[in-house]
């Protein structure tokens, strides 16, 4: 019997489903008929790969990983340009703009992101002023950044995507301001202390950081193109020249279409799932309707509430658990059935050449949930002391204070921060407590590695230990 | 109350005792009166460090950290170029070579390894042969490499410190030859399809690698100085020129002082002890005596039986237990007691811009034990398939056949091999399985990392599913 399977999305998400449905069909006897709707003209996008192509590494086209042709020719009813006028999920149909019903056994919800933007920039039609969601986005900023006479730069955000963009701009020589809000950078991820190194980095490239508690209250253009934003209120206001404008303050949940079929929305405002990704109705579960990615709510692995997490790396494990339950469902299998762990959100980032790295709870966010911490700081070599080519390293850990387990950690450095954010990630995991840490066993070569790691000190720090030995 | 702690061993295990102890001193109201004796005449070398020095990365010197007037300063007692000649344990005494007698209230044992020399090597008296266990051998090979008319190398051994000698040959222009047994290359951490990368690695720099059951059966000289090694034995042995030989064919634990005092040597040749390091005599554990690093048998964190683990990331976790035991012990505080895990022995090493990992056990060793495994392999890259600069990296690893939990990895890549071993090590400490390694969540960022990391590939292999998805 053939099972037809409908995904909403065609972001890293939608098409992660997609393409871990399509290498497993071979494991069930059912035909399965796939279907992908999207709004976009485009196939797989590495969105995250978008900022370095504006800094200049590569062609935008580049992130273009997989043409919708290629799905199309493994049998795919990959719909680009397509938009979902209704969800009706009583009756298994998808109705789209065009009036077409498209009939579904298993529906995937990953309907993504829109990004929040201020109502001065709502209302405004002037050209160069963009938020940056997509390759669509990255192409317009792109022009408008390399235009003739563009000089200058805003940006509007503090997360990696909004620095990201601003890195673009002062490496191709615009003068650039960035508005964030107080007190420090990327304060999902980092504390004001660890955050400050990145503003200094920034402010070494001549970025200018503006971290205030304010906002864009007009945009002013000449001949249809922006020329200026005005920041603040009242008397308090700047205007600052602006060629190119990105917004890029936030991004909100996409879940007008699963929120209008009757679909609960959380207290995180994204689609409330159970741990296999089935979709809440009313008082059950639906085992036909998976949601995942942006547009879905995850439960925080250190305080267990519901929260977003908006990364391609969340989106790819829940992906695959939507994929192992969707085949078990089909198959009858029910030892192939997966479900996802509540959500550590490791996450690395490249800041102009500084890598940034977080996981788990920040300190703030560990006080918001009333969690006691200890943590401990400390900066080190990457390699031995007496080695070429090291870089500085410093890693902050966060741990419950009565427990001593890791509940979050904070990396910062020009090389291995990626590394390590998994590997703390392993710690969380494993429950290690901070005595743990200090007394693991590490592999050292002194070309690789120090023999007393950064994050040994960090927790001999948390256990208020002395100074570091080696 | 003044306690005496003598320390036998200044390789970089007794040192980072004696640190440990040192910067642990405020914690206790005892005085503590610190003695280290050690043979050479140097404080604290990276011995690590020195095949490094040898490529000209850096000089010799550079490796010793502090000398031996550093620790002087501090007050410890530091009896550099110092031989014990016995160990009495019944009286609490060390009797020197001098005929001092040093009594302690704790004794630590850290007596190293002592270099496994061929019969023909141990007797030769030419100049240009040298094992490679200290500063001492470095200064040696550095001069004979470096002599004039110096054009060919010769290394007896193919594990980390024999290559890396190797590579230090072919880089200062000799024509290199190393002899190792079959069938591969580092066969204590890599199996032999893992071995062959390092093998090929290798010999596009020009090095010639026989792995044959052979051993150097002669050593011919010109002046005093050798000129050839004969290799193999009977009507097949060949005479290999060679103006410097590296003779690092394994190492043996150097227990003489130990089993002299009547200390039990274990089924692996090293010295025993509990998980808390005391050594072991008769039918019980001294509880002032400790013995730690190449000396010492651990216990494998796989198969639970002894063995040797010989590394210094090995001891700077036993010289933490040590040093915490010591001062739990004065102080009267249980708490502060720790004790060993059982070790995985993570290795990573740069064998010539190789970068070579390896942690639990290899497919070989699993076999020895009666491990029944699957094991998975994947190559991929570094970075996002369409970032610059990626590098290829592959992992093999390796899980119990019945509860598919990892049990040992292996990486051979130019980057990131040590963060992964890192990172692994965690896994298994964590007792993950391989659909855990396959759904867990990674940083993601495509100029760190892939959103599909090559252990996923692998483990997704060791489970029999499909090709890369991503």
């Amino acid at each position: 019997m053939v099972k037809k399977i409908v995904i909403v999305g065609g972001g890293i998400t939608g098409i992660s489903v997609l393409r871990n449905l399509f290498t497993r069909k071979g494991e069930v006897e059912e035909e399965m008929e796939l279907t992908l709707i999207k709004r976009e003209n485009s196939g797989w996008v590495s969105t995250c790969g978008l900022p370095f192509a504006l800094r200049g590494w590569y062609e935008i086209k580049k992130t273009e990983i997989n043409d919708p042709q290629f799905f199309l020719d493994q049998g795919v009813d990959f719909k680009t340009e397509t938009e979902v006028a209704r969800l009706n999920l009583e009756d298994n149909k998808v109705t789209l703009k065009t009036g077409d019903v498209i009939s579904y056994d298993y529906l995937v919800i990953a309907t993504g992101r829109k990004p929040s933007v201020p109502d001065a920039v709502a209302e405004t039609e002037l050209e160069g002023v963009y938020t940056f969601n997509n390759e669509v986005d990255a192409v317009k900023i792109e022009a408008a950044m390399n235009a003739e006479g563009a000089k200058n730069g805003f940006v509007r955000g503090r997360g990696i995507i909004g620095l990201q963009a601003a890195v673009a701009f002062s490496t191709k020589g615009l003068k650039t301001t960035v508005l964030g809000g107080p007190p420090s950078l990327l304060p999902s991820g980092l504390d004001p202390d660890m955050g400050d190194m990145v503003k200094e980095w920034l402010e070494q490239q001549g970025i200018r950081l503006l971290l205030e508690r304010k906002e864009i209250v007009a945009v002013k253009g000449d001949g249809g193109r922006v020329k200026s934003v005005v920041i603040g209120t009242g008397g308090n206001e700047e205007e600052i020249p602006a060629d190119v404008v990105v917004i890029a303050r936030g991004m909100n949940p996409n879940v007008a279409l699963a929120q209008d079929a009757g679909v609960e929305i959380g207290e995180a405002r994204g689609i409330v799932t159970d741990s296999a990704m089935h979709v809440k109705k009313g008082r059950g579960y639906l085992n036909n309707v998976y949601s995942l990615g942006d547009c879905t709510e995850v439960v925080d692995g250190i305080t267990y509430r519901p929260r977003l997490s908006q990364l391609a790396s969340t989106a790819v494990v829940q992906a695959k658990v939507v994929a192992d339950n969707i085949f078990s469902d089909i198959s009858g299998q029910p030892g192939a059935y997966s479900a996802c762990e509540p959500c550590l959100s490791p996450v690395a980032a490249d800041i102009g050449g500084l890598l940034v790295g977080s996981l788990g709870v920040t300190s703030e966010a560990a006080s918001r949930a009333g969690i006691k911490i200890i943590s401990g700081k400390a900066t080190k070599s990457t390699k031995a002391r007496y080695f070429p080519g090291s870089k500085s390293i410093t890693a902050k850990l966060i741990f419950d204070a009565y427990t001593e387990k890791l509940i979050g950690a904070q990396v910062v450095s020009e090389a291995t921060v990626a590394e390590r954010i998994n590997e703390l990630e392993l710690a969380i995991r494993a429950g290690m407590t901070a005595k743990e840490i200090c007394n693991i066993e590490r592999s050292y070569d002194p070309s690789l590695a120090l023999l007393k790691d950064v994050t040994i000190d960090a927790a001999e720090g948390a256990l208020g230990r002395g100074e570091a030995v080696y």
